[in-house]
């Protein structure tokens, strides 16, 4: 009799439920659904106008999308819900909300509902910079061992410089909440009615690093007094490692998803980190990329390793190894700001006259060109620099413009340039002992742009092993759920049936390979003097306009 | 009772001729007439077809031209023909032809009507690109002195190395010619019966260096033992100051023309250094720069100095002065590059639905911003560095963009570029002791762009005169040909009387010119990274680029 796992991703639009066979992996149904509320960045629901910068999300917009994505794949697949065994949930991080004891969020209460803190903290509401920007100074100063876990840096889309601006600006809400906890785990929370925070959420987004656990009260304690005991008065969510069982459903949510009770409900997973087990990895060195506005860069390994601008987390993203992940701020933005400031109207035209996008149209004449034949090399820094240097207010640069350079001779440069950017984060890896084997790549470019992956196989001199198209996250936390719910004897057994097979592999060639490998070479010198001198033309640049901007103030 | 003098300047589309008042400069009447045959650079008018790179003027477009415009002038004007004093011309140069000893173009004979040397070789025919190499390699070689009045490099747009092409691909039209006459020298050997060659062709176009004169024919035979007497044999004109008479109008040209015979025709100018004494340029120090698709800077001085990239010709501007000239390779041009390669649809749709031009609108809105405020900062080499670098491999670039960058920041990030560029060539000349103490400038962009003009006064430093629009090197030519007709005692008060003012004075704003002097030696910085350092990216980008080309072959 066949059995069946239900995995739903919420991403930053919408979420995505899909309903999968236990055995091979197959997907029978899936079911997307938009937030009503969408992305909350102007102002919240009873109109309370929001400051720049921030982002926010309504939790009742998850449970809605829960309960019709699920309801919804259970009557398309046509499944009796006690063939249904486990399920599992994936979300954006650090997107991350004050609830009560109980688990009810802040927002929910009459009190809150017009307090902007009490909300989703979504990943990239960027208004909690200015703490994390501290949090790094300080972590620095005191020479804390664990910054080194995080490339050197503590993000301001991780969670706790989020808190500490709710303790600074909202502080009736930091005193109501008793766990500030990421919107996955509150979603275990409402499945199974335990409280828990899963490794990958702790490690990647709370500064937990296993063996020793959290920074120390005295560290929180020197930021301001008030955050001494941050940890153990907000942030008590016991730790469980992933792919294990959070809880049984609980009869209520059970009723309201038309589930079983007692359903095996799995520990939580960040959506990036869901593709690991999605894209089929079981062991050190497999690469996963997620190609899409930006880049994730993802692997296993099994020794504790610091690289600048990464993350290293135990059990991050698979049991018994430590999971380092690398990012480019920029690849897919960067092109399609091209498409949009960049391009002139008998490009714009010609593609409406044959049907295609802007993308596809610039694609199909860049894939024409030989490597170097464009005379271009940029730099993909259009949002900064997140890995190695982690220099947001590094810029993007073309260079070897002339008379004949024309839109898809610069649409090619911007891809390479996010090859190059790829490039050099492997290198890094590798130059810091972390093995990078195998690629697998995953997320809407690597299905779109066919040119696109061949220059990373190209610039990498690696196959470029693309995984079939959509449902990556949440076919993860399907699996997660299986592996969870002791579907298979090992989490990497149940990797192994469930995940699918690369579609399609972009072999590289040696000859590009070789001209690339010059190319690459002037792309890391450009990189050290305009990304790591501290002369940098770049950034005395970014000095110059940043004071221009104040002296509009 | 008035007196008059006609100008007539033969550009490379079309020739003007103007007919001016002697007392005070007025314009009465002015007439344009496109060449019939244009630009010869795919086919002879028989239908032979042209190697790439060949760029060929018929030389009987340029007495239609001439006869139709002096022509109509005079009949606009409603002068009669006995009180017009003085004609002037001027031409694009180094346009140079084939001629009998008589004048007679070669290719109005019929043996010669198929060969392409036998036409006027237009200044930017540049298929003699690999004979100024060879030139300069060997002037090196040998240390020729004069190769520093040049900038350090024979220009593949001077006389000599298409007199050499001619030579090696044309043995026969070498052999068949008496003269290697400028197309100006030529017009006015049809004008008033003599030879000869001004002092600005001989010096801008053939090497002839005030006192010593041209080369050494050990010079010329180090290159090829058949050039040992190039000069003797072919280039013999003799060489007349500028601001002097050539002869007087023939019988059979004043019937032609409509003049009386015998009026006083002036030595020839190269059209650029026509807009000196239209300029109102009459002392050392005082610099006219001509903006348009590129951009000529001029400047007299009382001594020899060596500019890099840049000439130095005695009585080559003004009679008793050293004339220096530098240029820049790409201003308007690579504006026009932006606003057809990478202007957005909804840009083009406003300008048009505004009434203006891509370039209008782009403006109006880069107007709006202060230095530094794009945070953009570009190179200006899309045509690669004519001064200081003397390089045609450098490339443009702009750096500092990221996901905010408008169509209109990239705009004015290259005006700016155009103006650092500008400066840089201005600072060299008076590091090497030549003085700029005054600006004007003419030519199409200063008239259609205040904001560039701004920008050129805040970086620079400098009001920027403008003087008024159209006829610039026409009436030059009309003021030249009043000074040699001895109508004022000396060639400056001819100007003096003859120039009109500048129309509009763009002032330096002090605290605009401090961004802008922060930003200039962002962008000194770059040009020493990319055109000065033998390992510049640039370079062996390009190298790359070429491989890749020649691998194409």
């Amino acid at each position: 009799m066949k059995q069946y796992a239900i995995g739903v991703d919420f991403g930053s639009l919408s979420g995505r439920a899909v309903l999968v066979d236990i055995s091979d992996g197959a997907v029978l149904a899936s079911s997307v659904m938009d937030y009503p509320h969408g992305i909350m960045d102007r102002c919240l629901p009873g109109g309370k106008l929001l400051p720049q910068d921030w982002s926010l999300h309504h939790p009742a917009d998850y449970l809605e999308v829960l309960t019709h994505t699920v309801t919804e794949v259970m009557k398309t697949a046509g499944v009796s819900a006690g063939d249904v065994h486990s399920i599992g949930v994936d979300c954006t991080a650090s997107s991350v909300l004050p609830v009560t004891r109980e688990g009810v969020p802040l927002c929910f209460l009459p009190e809150y509902r017009d307090e902007p803190h009490a909300y989703i903290h979504l990943w990239k509401h960027h208004a909690a910079q200015k703490y994390a920007d501290r949090m790094t100074e300080k972590a620095v100063e005191r020479g804390e061992k664990w910054l080194g876990a995080y490339g050197g840096r503590v993000s301001s889309e991780s969670a706790l410089p989020k808190l500490w601006q709710v303790l600074e600006e909202a502080p009736q809400v930091y005193d109501a909440m008793a766990y500030w906890i990421e919107a996955v785990d509150w979603l275990i929370r409402q499945l199974c009615g335990q409280i828990t925070i899963s490794s990958c959420c702790a490690g990647y987004k709370y500064l937990y690093c296993a063996p020793e656990g959290y920074p120390s009260d005295d560290y929180f304690a020197s930021l301001d007094p008030r955050l001494a005991h941050i940890i153990e008065d907000k942030c008590s969510m016991p730790v469980s490692p992933l792919y294990t069982k959070a809880g049984g459903l609980t009869q209520e949510m059970a009723g309201r998803l038309g589930l079983t009770p007692g359903t095996s409900v799995a520990v939580g997973l960040v959506d990036a980190h869901a593709c690991v087990p999605a894209a089929g990895i079981t062991a050190p060195g497999e690469m996963v990329m997620i190609l899409g506005t930006s880049a994730c860069l993802m692997v296993s390994g099994e020794t504790y390793r610091s690289v600048p601008g990464c993350y290293a987390v135990r059990d991050g993203l698979l049991p018994g190894l430590w999971g380092f992940e690398g990012g480019q701020n920029s690849v897919g933005d960067m092109l399609s700001w091209m498409t949009r400031e960049c391009v002139p109207e008998r490009v714009q035209q010609a593609a409406k006259a044959q049907g295609v996008s802007v993308h596809q149209y610039l694609s199909a004449l860049a894939a024409q060109k030989k490597p170097g034949e464009t005379g271009l090399l940029a730099l993909d820094w259009f949002n900064g620099n997140r890995s190695i240097l982690m220099d947001s207010g590094l810029t993007g640069m073309i260079l070897g413009l002339d008379m004949k350079t024309a839109p898809e001779d610069i649409y090619r440069a911007l891809a390479e340039a996010a090859a190059y950017g790829a490039r050099l984060i492997i290198d890094t890896f590798r130059e810091r002992g972390v093995r990078v084997d195998k690629l697998l790549v995953t997320g809407g470019i690597s299905q779109k742009n066919a040119m696109m992956m061949q220059i990373y196989a190209d610039v990498l001199d690696m196959p470029v092993r693309v995984l079939p198209a959509s449902h990556g996250s949440a076919l993860g936390s399907a699996i997660a759920g299986a592996a969870a719910a002791g579907c298979y004897p090992t989490v990497q057994e149940a990797i192994r049936h469930m995940a699918p097979k690369a579609e399609k592999v972009y072999e590289p060639d040696p000859v590009s390979h070789r001209t690339y490998e010059r190319l690459y070479q002037l792309y890391a010198k450009l990189y050290r003097l305009f990304g790591q001198d501290p002369n940098s033309v770049m950034k005395e640049l970014l000095e110059i306009k940043r004071a221009q901007a104040v002296s509009d103030e």
